[in-house]
This record gives C-alpha cells, sequence and structure tokens, in this order.
C-alpha cells in the first residue's frame, strides 16, 4: 500500500507512511489564477494497486472535498484499484438530517460522492454524528482520538477535571475521565435554534478549588459551548482551564471568546490545522485502522 | 416545468421563468458559521416532477459546484423526476486533458458528478471546450451568446472591427463580425505555459483608425491576452478599444491591466457577475434552448 498526501493532509499521511513503513508521496498541487486547483500525481507509479489518501475536509469544504474526488479519478486512471480515502475531518456531517422540512440534507451527497467516486473504505475521525455514516457503501473506520488526547493531557493537568459539554453526551467524558482517572460531570445547556446561542440549565455543583479542568468535546466551531462550560468552570474556582477538542473549527473569533471566558489552554487534533492550539497527533490511531482494515 | 435559482443563478433563473411563463422559485440559502453551506427550497411542491435548476459555477467554484448537488439531491428526495442543471458558466473546462503526464483531468469527474447525480439535462453557455461536454450523460446543450453579444455592442460601437485572440479559434469573431457587417482580423500569439505569459508573434496589419475595435474572447482569466490584444489595437490607432467576452472569470488585477492597456468599455455576459461590465443577458437564449429540449 502506498500512502498519498492529498492539499489538506495536514501531515498525517506522513505520520501515516512512517509507521507502517509504507511509500509515501504528497500530491503536486497548485491554484490556477483564477482560483481552480490543479492536481498531479507525480511520484505514483502506473498500475499502483492500492493507494490511501488523506484528504482533510475542513474549510474551504468543498474545495477538499472536490480535491480529493479529482485525486480518486486520477488513480483510477493510472491503474489504481483499490482506494482508501482517510478523511480526517468530514465536513457537512452536522448537517444529517431536516431540522425543517424541504432542507439539503447535505451530509448524505457528501456521502453518495464519496460512495460513487470507487473509494472503497472510509477513514475517518470521530464524526459529530456516527449513524450517517452507513450511508457510506465501502468499508468505513470511526477513530476515537481519546486516549491520544488523554496522554497529551495528563502531562498538563496533574489534577484533572472533566466536564462534558453536553449531558447527552457524556460517553466521551466519561472515558477520557477514566483514562486520567478522575472525576467528571457535564453541564446541561438549551440551545436557542434561531440564534445559536446556549444557556446553561444546569451547573456544575463541585467546587473545582486546585483542580485543572478539561472541557471535552468533539469540535468547536463558533466557541459558545466552551464559552459557557469555562465560566461555570471559573466560577467554581478552577484552577486552570483547558478545552480540548477532537476538530478545531474555530469561526470567526471563536479563539478570542473562549480565552475571554478563561481557557488558557487549548488542545485539538490535527485533523484540522489551527495555530494557536497544542495539536494531537491522529496519526498513530490512522495507522492502526488502516493496519487492521487490511486483514 | 419549474425553474428553480441556486444561490449563484445571477438572477438568469427569473429571467428564463419570466420568458417562458414558468413557476418560479429561489433556493433559501445561507452559511453556516463555519462556511459550509446551507439549502432548503421551501417553495418547490412536494413531487413537482420537472425542475431546472439554475446555477453557476463561478469562485468559489467547488462550492457552487456542490451546492448544486445538494439542490439536486434534495429535489430528488422531493420526488423531482426529471431535473435540468443549467450551468451557465461551467467550471474546470480548461482542465480538460492531460497537458503533462499524471494530471487529474478535473473536467470529467465534474461532468461525472453531474452525471451520476441523476440530472437529465445540462445546459451551459459557451464553455471553453465543446468536445469535452460528450462526458455528460444525459441531453446537452451548449449555449453560443453571439449574437446577444452582437445586439449589445451594435449599439456602442458604431464603426467596428473585432479581432480575436487566437488565430486557431476565429469562428466567433468571424460570426460576430458577420453580424455587426464589419471586417475582423486576429493576432496570433504564444504562451508560455511555465510563467502562463503570452507574446504576440503575427499582430494586425489593418490601420484602425476610426475604428471601434472589438477585442472578442470567450473567456477573459488573467487578462493577459486582452492586454496584449488592446495595445496591438491602440498602437494600430484604434478610435475606442472594447473587451468584450463570454465569462468574465477576472482574476487578480485583471481589470486594472486591461484598462490601462487601452481598454475603455467592457462586456461580459451574466454567467459571471462583474461589476465593472455592461452585462449580456443569455436569459432569452437558455430560455429558447430549454423549450426546444422539452420537445
Amino acid at each position: 500500500m502506498m500512502i498519498l498526501e492529498g492539499p489538506s493532509g495536514n501531515n498525517i499521511g506522513a505520520g501515516v507512511a512512517k509507521i507502517l513503513g509504507a511509500r509515501y508521496a504528497a500530491v503536486e498541487h497548485k491554484l490556477f489564477p483564477d482560483g481552480e486547483s490543479y492536481i498531479r500525481m507525480p511520484k505514483i507509479p502506473e498500475g499502483e494497486k492500492n493507494v490511501a489518501i488523506v484528504q482533510s475536509t475542513y474549510s474551504p469544504h468543498e474545495k477538499h472535498l472536490i480535491e480529493l474526488l479529482f485525486m480518486i479519478d486520477a488513480l483510477k486512471s493510472l491503474g489504481t484499484r483499490h482506494i482508501t480515502a482517510i478523511v480526517p475531518y468530514l465536513a457537512y456531517v452536522r448537517q444529517n438530517k431536516m431540522f425543517s422540512a424541504r432542507e439539503a440534507v447535505s451530509i448524505n451527497t457528501v456521502l453518495r460522492l464519496l460512495s460513487e467516486s470507487g473509494a472503497e473504505a472510509l477513514i475517518t475521525v470521530e464524526p459529530h454524528r456516527y449513524d450517517v455514516l452507513s450511508l457510506f457503501e465501502g468499508k468505513c473506520a470511526i477513530i476515537d482520538p481519546t486516549e491520544s488526547f488523554a496522554e497529551a493531557l495528563s502531562k498538563t493537568a496533574p489534577n484533572p477535571f472533566v466536564i462534558a459539554t453536553d449531558s447527552g453526551d457524556m460517553v466521551r467524558a466519561k472515558k477520557l475521565a477514566e483514562l486520567l482517572d478522575c472525576d467528571f460531570d457535564a453541564i446541561e445547556k438549551e440551545r436557542d435554534y434561531e440564534t445559536g446561542k446556549v444557556r446553561a440549565i444546569h451547573s456544575i455543583k463541585t467546587d473545582l478549588k486546585r483542580k485543572d479542568v478539561i472541557i471535552f468535546d468533539d469540535v468547536i466551531s463558533t466557541g459558545g459551548t466552551i464559552e459557557l462550560a469555562a465560566r461555570i468552570a471559573v466560577e467554581n474556582n478552577a484552577r486552570k482551564v483547558i478545552a480540548a477538542a477532537t476538530h478545531l473549527v474555530m469561526a470567526g473569533n471563536a479563539y478570542e471568546r473562549i480565552v475571554r471566558a478563561g481557557v488558557s489552554e487549548l488542545y485539538g487534533s490535527n485533523t484540522i490545522p489551527f495555530q494557536n492550539s497544542r495539536a494531537v497527533d491522529v496519526s498513530p490511531r490512522v495507522a492502526e485502522y488502516l493496519k487492521a482494515m487490511k486483514k
């Protein structure tokens, strides 16, 4: 198997190839003057049978997605038979049902495009919803990076306490707390779907004095939820407030917002590059799954 | 038939609907905070059988393309059986062959996506290459807007002379010159594929004194070709230099560049919005083809 790093592979491909001892190539990529993408793959041998492409679909989401489809088609025309798409951050996964009638369920289209492209397998890191991936027609693997986060966070949080940002999604926080051997709790929030604003309807009762609070979420988008949780942690006398999320979407002024609320350290994975964070590398887990899928 | 205007329909849908007396709806569209597109179609009745979507794929090309695919899938889920995609400007049509080995032939992917989406027909305005459209599996119509340009230009150029920017592509210029009842010529140019720069290797011999020169092209991208032709027109004493092109891509400083070279009027069609131009409306021709295709 050969690993091909796409324009938004963010060096995860290089990491995976190194771990697996697999051959590695980066795609040749540029933008035309009008902004269209140019894709060429000088280092893929003609007839290379088995290629795994790493291409994350963070913003500009559609460009990265289309580039992935360009790469898949180019590989097919070079004679590659088995293509695995490694999409560390999967775009549109939050548009997974009709929240109101007559909406486009965009993730369905994205998964249809990936299925029809001929990619035989899809590997992605912790999508917001797991169930939607059943729409992908090939093999599918979902990576849970919690262990990698635990390893990184254990160094910066000697006296940890984990906060989940939603009482309906305690599984991740519970897992992290177990790995860090600490307590956890959740805030209960209400989102106004018109304005997008969130407010707490159930807070944390524990005193967090001397605690290094870790607010753990799957994605930070506008930062509203983290802001809310951070303010609660500060009110409860937390020593340090750390925000940790798999995917740092960080839309608009999300970073300023969470820092203002009291977050002093931000951890994210390298599924989306974000400069003001410490990056947890998902390559080892991707490599593991890739190895397991081949069997 | 119902006409649906997409986010990049640029009101061509409204024009078409008016001409045909067809029912019309604009899609509901917004961007999520992270930049993902939201698509909803409140005004399309459940089970509406026949819908034509207008969605141009200018920059951001991939976003507009994916939005088109979202709309097609949403229509299908509403029970629409016959979908026509009206794509006034078709992205990636210039990446239509391998200019060097192992390149992605991007237009093939774009047409595969449109074919597999289930759109039964594709209507587009003068793509840079006509032959590639054979890859679209349904019915296909290509609109030639030259007559509409002739009509608009006849008012501003009382003593016209047409210049084609490539001697290998004289057909369009000849047609425009015939419609305007005037002479035409072509410059012969050479493009350095490394730097993208063009230089003239054959110039215009005619004296253009008192002539309203129309430089006629299918697309203005960086403006390099128009700049070259405009300088030649100025050197040959042209009274006025008009640039006219179907698709005003206008990458980077293309506008400043052609103005500096002597262009005083810019005409383009409404396949791509560009504020510093006079827009030739392609709606009447689209309506004509749509009517013809239905038969």
